[in-house]
């Protein structure tokens, strides 16, 4: 049988194979963060292990709580910062420069086709969208694969989801994947792989592509991952022209990294997208998804827009088309987070920015701040609020606080009206 | 003999003197924020007695750490929210529209001379700049402001301070005030108020003289107090348009707030202006001061524009005008908190946004954040920040930082060469 993405990747990473379906592959990277990094850079300082594989090949970032918000975060910073600059890691993003780390190392070129990829955070499945495997681990694979390059993993099971007709107007990729969740729940892809395919995936730009992949781990998928295409050359293209003689030539190489028309796929799953309509979740798991119209006038206390789900310019522009020439609800903190400076300078040119704050909304810095819960933006207990995030765990965003989550057209709909609201109301 | 400015609020606002030389006054306003407010609020509760003196007559902001870093700081958004709806206090600045309680108040038209003004919070002389009497009170007198709408005070002894001569090009008010505590010492003006005047303070526009009153308690003032004048009205004329037939009419009410010729001084300081140069603190007390030029080439990790002392749109120009086609230092962090959204706003519009961002700046919303290291920018131990806040106390800006104190001008220029630098070499 032929093989998925997954398989392609794993055959040509392979390094060894210690026991029977444990993979140990080599790495194209190793991203970090201030949360999680830092654990394991005291680990191998203790060890006197305080070496990397391949300072190139690591790239960091502060953005989960930026600027420090108290001397424990502000620490944590420190560590990352002194360690990038003990082992010459060039490509570290310090306040200023930093944003969140799904967002600005895609923006920045650092992921290609057929990539191997690993990080401290769950999310690192965002990476996907552009044909990598890409995986969230834990402190010890962090630790290996900052010293060795390399990361062992379980030959993966590939799920493979075709979304195929025509997407309704205020329907968006994170409808799509909220749908996708909903019907596999939370453990519908655990210990797998979800190739997604089909020719709405094929015509989503790259930025549609990472929401979709970021949210694979709430289905308990490894990884989400993309067949790169011309979407994927184009988004690529000022990183890689020196290296192809043209797009053609880029595209070519990239079909390396396609699935075989016969691959061995787990499971297939079809997708009408034609039928979707505006979700968001209720209750404490991102499998809980109803239309927003069965939710429609449950009040909210805060809406939220940004995260490495939907913090992406795409996503500013969809909200504020929506946010145009309205204001808040009263009740209502609005509060935009755009997910990179060269998103937020985007957004500014585009006069975005203005009409977020003429509607009433606080613009923060780029950071993952208040999806986890750790800074602008937490929820008191009781509080409710309407969020283009990825998790809507019971206390995510603040002990007794609950979250819905919604594409960033419905989180604007919801910020005008005060309560959960369609936003097909307020489109042309 | 004639009277300062501070007696004769005093003398119109009497309602009592219980003992010789202790005044209890009639407040015209009483301040709140979310970090000093729930308290007092949590105290009258217990007490049954959950009531406001005079809703139109309270102001609250939720601006010390915002949005919420925790589910702590959540819940004293919660509290001053909750009380703000319950007792109708229009006037209630929540998340998105909110800012740094000194700057968005009186930019809301709400400060006006001869007002008398208490909040709960060190920094609120700044309010003096409009010819009021402005102090921070600690929970008990503002829990009675809140009740009563009165507040006791001492008997004020004023210390005259007549700033003349030409500002120097580089030097601002900030160097003004930071000269002054260095002269008089941070104790040199216990228990008075500072009334500043001469030629200097009347050029001043209000956003100089709110710097300048705003650190009168540096110096151990009660409060700083400037004489209303034509700039005074001109700030506030939109708010008091209707309440006067003109501008000259406004300025003789106003006249009333003005000192006598021969008023009962203690004591009275002339300030050489043409003397002074671009000015900095070193160590931990305020009035630690030396000028830039003695310190230049001191490392700093940060840089940090914004706070009630220099937040203010003029700041952001003054300092925009330093880094306009500068990069700030690879390893400075440099962080600008704009103090309002209408100065987000304004400076946006200035393209000021747009200088702060390409030079690398992290462009927070407005807060009062690191200033007092609660958010937004804690230093790490052993760290150290050129900032434009107005203490530099051990500990300040976070647990083993260090602040050096200075004008946003020089504050830009640090960030530029990474270590403390003469502002007046980037000025042509």
């Amino acid at each position: 049988m032929g093989k998925t993405i997954a398989q392609k990747i794993f055959d040509s990473h392979l390094r060894d194979e210690p026991f029977p379906g444990t993979k140990v592959l080599d790495l194209d990277q190793v991203f970090c963060h201030e949360i999680t990094t830092p654990i394991a850079i005291d680990d191998l300082v203790r060890l006197g292990k305080d070496r990397v594989f391949d300072a190139t090949k690591v790239k960091a970032v502060i953005d989960h709580v930026t600027p420090a918000k108290d001397s424990k975060t502000a620490q944590q910073g420190k560590i990352l910062r002194d360690w990038a600059r003990r082992h010459d890691i060039q490509d570290f993003f310090d306040v200023g420069r930093n944003g969140v780390c799904h967002a600005i190392f895609p923006e920045k070129g650092f992921v290609r086709p057929g990539y191997t990829i690993i990080m401290g955070d769950s999310h690192t499945c965002t990476h996907g969208a552009f044909g990598a495997f890409a995986a969230g681990v834990g402190t010890t694979d962090l630790e290996v694969g900052i010293l060795k390059g390399v990361c062992a993993f379980r030959e993966p099971n590939t799920l493979r989801i075709n979304v195929d007709g025509k997407l309704p107007k205020g329907v968006y990729a994170k409808d799509v994947i909220l749908h996708i969740i909903g019907q596999i729940s939370v453990n519908g892809a655990t210990d797998m792989v979800i190739e997604f395919g089909g020719s709405v995936v094929e015509g989503f730009s790259m930025e549609s592509r990472m929401t979709l992949c970021n949210m694979a781990v709430e289905a308990g998928a490894t990884s989400g991952i993309c067949a790169p295409d011309m979407v994927t050359v184009e988004y690529l293209w000022d990183f890689i022209k020196d290296e192809y003689s043209s797009k053609d030539a880029a595209l070519k190489a990239f079909s390396a990294w396609q699935p075989d028309a016969d691959a061995d796929y787990s499971k297939v799953i079809d997708v009408d997208a034609s039928q979707l309509e505006p979700l968001c979740t209720y209750g404490y798991k991102p499998d809980c998804v109803k239309p927003v119209r069965e939710m429609e006038g449950e009040r909210v206390d805060q809406v939220y827009i940004g995260s490495c789900t939907n913090g992406r310019i795409e996503d500013l522009r969809e909200a504020a088309k929506v946010l145009r020439g309205h204001t808040i609800a009263d009740h209502v903190r609005g509060i935009l987070s755009p997910a990179t400076p060269d998103i937020f300078k985007q957004a500014n040119r585009e006069g975005l920015i203005d009409i977020f704050l003429e509607a009433g909304y606080c613009v923060t810095n780029p950071t993952c701040g208040a999806c986890l819960g750790m800074s602008n933006g937490v929820l008191a207990d009781g509080e409710i609020c309407a969020s283009t995030t990825n998790r809507n765990f019971n206390g995510r965003m603040g002990k007794g606080g609950v979250v819905h989550l919604m594409s960033p057209a419905s989180a604007a709909a919801a910020s005008i009206k005060g309560a959960i609201a369609d936003p097909r109301q307020y489109m042309q």
